[in-house]
């Protein structure tokens, strides 16, 4: 995986969620985002068995290396292998970065959640490559179990570790200017695309404003 | 991982599923099994994040080390490697046999559901080392969504593959002579030795009708 361009890879970094995408599949909606301008697209879904993973990372696979963009599978490394994503996302709830880079070696980027300063350090220390922070703002995508950061929060999170940070939660396209002022790579979205009439508008929108 | 004598280690296979262990976790029914001689466990739950997989796993890995059992893991090819299972066991809903085989090599041993010939045939020659074949019986474990086996059609299965089968499905002690008659180097069970008020007497009382 080529890292040397990786900050700019993560401007605009999409996670597709199927309840959230109108009826419109992960296949769609990446598509729209791409053509709209998204620079990564991650691979978020619970419900589906390995097998369907499969396939649908297959097809996501397909769409983003010919719309040259960053491809990431949340959670399940196995998938991000079989399907020769880009890199593979991991929470609390997942494998943990350590391991996970010593049974990977460089061959796959690892992105990480983390919440403040000492997880977010700990994750560079472990071996993440990027870190995905927030909630930066009140979001309705995931249940609430924490605080936001808002802004601040994320530029202490910014000024703590070296690896590029992805701010993530409640960014709408009047948020996505402050979220890189706090020294933010980029913005992780869900609803904020997945959920629009036109992803590819609700993109060029985003990049408007991301590349001003 | 130690192929040659893989036949004698499949001879009483016990599947782990919490939800029918009377409460009992994968760890003490895992480790009551092998003290009752049980010569393999399979580590299968569907409701745990990849965390706690990863942490269960990795006791169950420690167990079944000192018992000098096999360790295999259910679906989750990730979760294998990560707690360095003996392998995985593969259904249709998970990785395919073929592209797992590419990622693995030779590093971990594949098992593969077969229902019929056909699939068997197709298990060995997509890289399977055994195939768990089945329901031979009636079973209350799964959902039933196919005729069972009996003990013609799995006797039909071990003469068409050169590696060794499994029967799974509603094996109990006096139906377990009659699936090593028809050829399986061993029985897999679930709620025959989970739910046995004494996991090791079950195991035991298999052990003398499997070896008798």
């Amino acid at each position: 995986m080529e890292r040397k361009n990786l900050k700019e890879k993560l401007l605009l970094y999409v996670i597709t969620d199927p309840h959230l995408s109108l009826g419109r599949s992960h296949q769609e909606v990446a598509e729209r985002a791409l053509r709209g301008g998204a620079t990564a697209v991650q691979l978020r879904d619970k419900t589906l068995n390995t097998r369907e993973l499969i396939e649908v990372g297959k097809e996501l696979r397909t769409i983003t290396r010919r719309l040259n963009a960053l491809f990431i599978i949340n959670d399940r490394v196995d998938v991000a292998m079989a399907v020769e994503a880009d890199g593979v996302h991991l929470g609390k709830e997942d494998m943990p970065v350590k391991l996970c880079r010593r049974l990977l070696g460089q061959s796959l980027l690892i992105g990480f959640s983390a919440k403040g300063v000492e997880e977010a350090r700990a994750g560079e220390r472990n071996g993440a490559d990027y870190l995905g922070s927030g909630p930066v703002f009140q979001t309705t995508t995931k249940v609430q179990k924490v605080l936001p950061l808002g802004t601040d929060g994320l530029a202490d999170i910014c000024s703590a570790v070296n690896i590029p940070v992805l701010g993530v939660g409640g960014i709408g396209i009047s948020e996505a200017p402050r979220v890189i002022h706090a020294g933010a790579a980029g913005v992780a979205v869900v609803s904020a695309v997945t959920s629009a009439p036109c992803p590819e508008d609700a993109c060029r929108d985003f990049l408007q404003v991301l590349r001003p």
